[in-house]
């Protein structure tokens, strides 16, 4: 017989990440997994997009360390809705979601939402079979989160700058933002909007459906 | 020759936090972890701190994945200061912080900040010595961070909540905060302030001097 050695984590979590990348095209779903810092704005991206997009089903896993707070706020709006928690596990790896997929009804869902644990760092090594990555940045955060997390930004098919309903509020160089961006990821888009004003969310809603069509 | 075995990463970390605690203790320096979110406002703490605590010689060890950003703010304010770059890792651990002793002239430092990473679940795991480790949260985080990270403020000596003048912005319901880090944490004190408009900064100021006085 022979020894299978698996040469790290990221080995075996991209055998994982393989499996879910086939269960979700045998089931046309288009699949965005959401990497931010704490409190940038996963869940009210995701409530706010559910809320809009009334002609797709979408649904989501919701991953945190401990609680299901989220997954309580959103279950309101979908029913295809799994909380994921990690019991300290800074990130999402692909194992934990086939597990989840298990508990979702695929054939009910067009996008599905992977809300991953608020950390700027780690997620972002973990493929989880997904379509797309996702990068949240906030205006509270400050505008040298590109400069100093540099790999979820670099990554990222789209970036999100969420809360710019507050730019008044904050010193925040949004050309210093944006050109970090850029310099470190050219091809990504940038959208920036607020979930609280709605300013900007039309934008992102044209990008899923682009996507999706692209997808389906 | 005995061969010697390092059980696990937590174990050699421990080694190195030692003797960082001895050269502390040497230099009668009070040493301080700073733990939170990407862009909580850690820096912003410590250049107040140091503006207004004139008495006292303070140092710092910025700690970020990538560039010089935070340093080149507070150099203006202090000449012991070292930055870094951990190149990836998302948390300090002892050794690295160690080596940054070495750069140091700790002979004229009274009080130590070490500015970790900014990841609200890694580097609360890592000892680097320090005296007091203390979590700093936000209000444009959101109330919810205790409950969905509650690994830090459950062994933080004290636990500051920032940006207390956008309490009117957020919708943040301050019991709800304030009662789940109690819950973690009967005895951690909690103090509330802005580093925008001072609101709060003699608590804190208060905090220091008399943690100070209890190490000499």
């Amino acid at each position: 017989m022979k020894i299978r050695v698996v040469e790290n984590i990221y080995d075996y979590n991209k055998e994982h990440a393989e499996e879910n990348r086939k269960i979700f095209k045998d089931n046309k779903i288009m699949t965005i997994n959401i990497l931010s810092s704490p409190g940038a704005g996963k869940t009210s991206l995701i409530t706010e997009t559910i809320k809009k997009l009334k002609n797709k089903r979408i649904g989501v896993i919701e991953g945190d360390i401990s609680s299901t707070l989220d997954a309580e706020k959103l279950k309101e709006y979908t029913e295809e809705i799994v909380q994921i928690n990690t019991g300290g596990t800074c990130h999402l790896n692909a194992s934990m979601v086939y597990n989840a997929l298990k508990e979702m009804n695929l054939e009910n869902i067009d996008i599905l939402f992977i809300e991953n644990v608020g950390n700027l760092i780690c997620p972002v090594s973990f493929d989880l079979g997904e379509d797309y990555k996702i990068l949240l940045s906030s205006v509270s955060e400050g505008d040298d989160k590109p400069v100093k997390y540099p790999k979820g930004f670099a990554v990222a098919s789209l970036v999100i700058l969420n809360k710019i309903d507050l730019y008044d509020y904050f010193v925040f160089n949004r050309e210093f933002f944006l050109n970090n961006v850029k310099k470190l990821n050219p091809s990504t888009e940038i959208i920036e909007l607020s979930c609280k004003s709605s300013e900007g969310i039309d934008s992102w809603l044209d990008w899923i459906c682009k996507k999706d069509i692209s997808i389906s």
